[in-house]
């Protein structure tokens, strides 16, 4: 894995807060993140894991969240979330048409872990996210296989690429190619230093409506990409929240929310057909499958704390959509179609900056 | 106060919980109700206050949380309640058209207990319930006033009147007298014994609807009662949950979903023009308005002690209901109309039993 | 296909509103039902398949909504049923682990239908939803293979058998054999004649609980019924509502979240481990995928007309889940494990009436 | 009422769509805004009220929605908004502790207008949405009495002040003035043209976060506007849509989320302490208070017609914020203290173009 040359090296800081030391999810303790990709010709997707933590998921759940910007998509298991709190499973995000086959997937990997399931205990909640990647993908072909789903399981990971890789590998954002980004914040409070990280599959937005850390620079740059361009935001983005800050699940889900905003200053005004949608956890707190016979004991942040953490996911949403964009290589897809990669345009002699 | 006769005195027993003390909603620490009862000629109306703890709620907040049964309803607060999870203020009950000035006197009531509200911290959220009484009650007239709030407030006890008094004054329930009833059932749970309190403030039912206990009465009342019985169902439920079990706001929703199973077992349905909601708080984790320096800590049942809960808020919240009922006595209000009480079809000689 | 006795036959009725012809939910025209059973041994799963209408689903849409009554439960699809107001797919229901292989089935199906997908158009969202029939099933095994769901598919009919078939082989309801179970009302309003039809999968509740038209029957028959009883309400049910009254989205999901009236009436309060969830349609408002260049027309009912409906699907869904309950057959699963008909304590000679 | 200069006369232009004729909410057919505005000394608040149409709204309703961006607030009527998908009652805007006060006030108008309620039809619901603008005003004196909100109502007309005015008078906006302000967009559609209009009531933000039109300027004017600048996010948003154009209460919420959007590029990230919500109606839809017998016949868009009302919404408001600054005049409220206009730092020598 060689070093990707993200955002910040090109000189684009978002915000004023530090980020955490590898400036992705993976700086949330315990948090690897795995890709499968399967690219050759038509072939332009795949599978990307993401692990709240090393131990036994659904023995000592995490607590968690969903929200939905825009529910113009098929990720599942988020009833479940919503109702109890908690996440048991790896988050798998891949293609669309593939959520049946990586959810069969998902729920063998926990059989296997957890031989108690359906015997003396009840069934899991398995997660699976997606976005639509048939613009440069035969998505009807259905390449992802279950196997990919226990590769990109078993190669998770504190290190791991973004952009052109795993779920991310046909993603278009912005008329350019998308694909997995990531990027952290740290929250220093009186009572600890904590970490916010943001991992995202980009895969939404028109180049037009594009903004460079608040510079529209998209007109600019419809002018200089080689076209076609496309004119309806037919897409999604799939946005996973990982923090290590002591919170309930209505303050996660208040955090959560502020993935919008981040996405908002991208230029997206979350489009009709996109499905856009957050899935976050918090590792500070566990939840034991087998409960015990006293009571659970939570700590969180008092409310006035929060800010903080809303800046931290606006400013680290938007930064991960940019490091989607710059660390995608330009791909030629399904009938020879082509996404740019942004840093064709931001090199040594940016086109736009 | 005289003692009254609830529903248990007839036979009846709903569920096989144990109820607390009182079989009262101020079953748990600390919770008190007062009322003003406004009842003369065509003023059939009042003002019940339910008070958390007594001791300064702008300062120690209650968690609280919210669920709408059916939203054809006026109640304030909610919106603050569901971001925040806590309730700041007692809670307050009156007729649908009166919200605007029980609104306006429980803010100046906590502004006097509170000077620092609008001075150097920010406002305060007033919550106040509403069921429509103009069956009985002239509710053009606007007879509720500020001072109505402030005596209800200033009687909060834990020993208090149920039935056509405070804001039941002039209620109507499945066609019969409506109003206050109340009732709470015990937890014992391996960390220790809680208690789950309802009051309801109840206004809605067609007669043919009724069923006591399961047994389908309302129809053979029907040819009984006096007519006219109404036949739409206009009216609305306010169902207030308190409880001194330890539950996330997550979790105090659930259970509080609950008091839907109760009143569907009354006969209700939920009907259009029924404002059907549910207000509901723990006592066990108090937050402070002015946060100090460390995390908050909080306890709560594991999930799979919740069933219990779940229970008692539904079999209070029927004995509540039928509390209402028993203990309202039979009205003549505007216009002459009357409303029955269910006592005087249930008593020595008991016309349905 | 034999003719079975449904609740009705036993001389119980619910509610005073009259059936459709069938009582049941294939009484809304063009509504199709088929199952593939899979019982043998320690396999006792299936597939049932609802079918909105006979033509090209994912070309007209039918007006859906969904509403979560309990959230412990794994149906997906439900995002975008909220967000956009249309169902595009039969509803398949299955065992709670087999929902990625149903959700892939699915897709293929849907994909062979419309050649657009993937190519011109974009993806489709499958809606699968599922119940945990791990008490008489070895639900570990993966007996659900994608054929069963495309045999379910091409056996939809208007008639269709009840009991322990399809999705409902290997499921319990209120310590008996439960299943698939459906039941219709008659709206007769000035303007129309509509249909309302529920169809229930129910796997939920504790003996103790049941309730038979109101009379609390469960104890007297705990005392009846061979042990073992379960002590968990770990279950589920899932209720299609299906109608062909004009309504809005608004307006569907109001009249379907009166299920859980009738839910309630059977004994269930939603219990923690119960994913209780109700999905729903009207076919009176048809919405192309192609749009036109013209304004959509859409006819509702006034909202006072909806207490009808209210009472419709309450008694609907009570009296389904008892179908699903008279209909299934004395079973022997899993480990010997044996859950006994409800008729068998209702026949000529009932042991509770 | 002089002619205001609006941002546009900045040359500043938010995104590439068409305002209508006035560049104002009341540039939707029907709509009309009036003001009371209380501003001496410490005396800095008042009311504003807007009208959806000039008929009478109770006997003939609009189609209407409500969406929470962050409800740190206590507007009231959402339930009811919610639950029916109607407004009955023009919009009024205050200060946050006169709610009470506004809403016995609008009750009695409407009252007044309707002798039928509380005698033969039932109750209304009135909307009444606030900020908190203790910063300038003696928010506890309580200075907004019932005739300001009769006076606001009377003086309704389509060509309304914008800035320091009614509402607006004591409001802060990213440490400047802040107050009403408005925008609209025309939507050209294949079927017609159809015009939406956002007005707002701006109290939110922290300087150093305010973005003009993408321009991270917040921190440059930092330097420049004289101290003090607040340091928490205290205050709110109420966002008011309003359009012809026909949809559903879904499209209607799905079109007025998208105010987010406009808010978070301006800067906002949703702090915790500020209530932003929006309300919004469709006058395309009248819903009769008394129904006819026969169905309700409603025309939307299809939902790919949807996109160009999202950006319009998210344009329109950052827009309206923008106004809201741009035409309030520098400022000396309570206890001294000044907040200026944003217009003395974008003037004939601007300190930040």
């Amino acid at each position: 894995m060689a070093t990707q040359q993200k955002i910040r090296d090109y000189g684009i800081v978002i915000g004023s807060m530090k980020t955490g030391k590898r400036n992705s999810i993976t700086d949330v303790e315990g948090v690897t993140v795995g890709h499968t990709t399967l690219d050759d010709g038509d072939m332009k997707t795949g599978v990307t894991a993401i692990v709240p933590h090393p131990g036994n998921l659904f023995k000592e759940k995490v607590l968690g969240a969903t929200y939905v910007i825009n529910g113009f998509g098929k990720t599942t298991g988020t009833i479940q979330i919503d109702e109890l709190g908690t996440i048991e499973t790896p988050i798998i995000l891949t293609n669309t048409l593939s959520v049946g086959v990586c959810t069969n997937a998902l729920v063998k990997y926990m059989l296997e872990q957890n031989p108690e399931i359906g015997r003396t205990t009840g069934t899991v909640n398995p997660i699976v996210c997606e976005c639509n990647d048939m613009l440069l993908n035969d998505i009807r072909a259905g390449f992802v296989k279950e196997e990919h789903v226990f590769q990109a399981l078993e190669r998770a990971s504190v290190d791991f690429d973004e952009g052109s890789v795993g779920a991310g590998t046909g993603m278009a954002c912005f008329g350019f190619k998308g694909g997995i980004g990531s990027s952290s914040r740290l929250l220093e409070m009186s009572h600890g230093t904590y970490t916010i990280g943001v991992l995202v599959l980009s895969n939404f937005g028109l180049m037009k409506d594009f903004r460079l850390n608040g510079e529209p620079v998209g007109k600019k740059l419809s002018s200089v990409v080689p076209p076609p361009h496309k004119i309806e935001d037919q897409g999604s983005i799939i946005i996973v929240v990982a923090t290590d800050l002591p919170v309930s699940e209505r303050q996660l889900k208040r955090i959560m929310k502020r993935a919008s905003v981040g996405l908002s200053r991208t230029g997206s005004y979350f489009g009709n057909g996109s499905g856009d949608l957050v899935i976050g956890f918090s590792t500070a707190t566990k939840q034991p499958h087998f409960p015990t016979l006293s009571l659970l004991t939570m700590e969180t942040i008092h409310e006035t704390d929060i800010d903080q953490a809303f800046i931290a996911v606006a400013d680290a949403t938007e930064e991960a959509i940019l490091n989607s964009m710059i660390t995608a290589k330009t791909t030629i897809g399904r009938g020879g179609y082509t996404l740019y990669s942004l840093a064709d345009f931001l090199g040594d002699s940016p086109a736009i900056l």
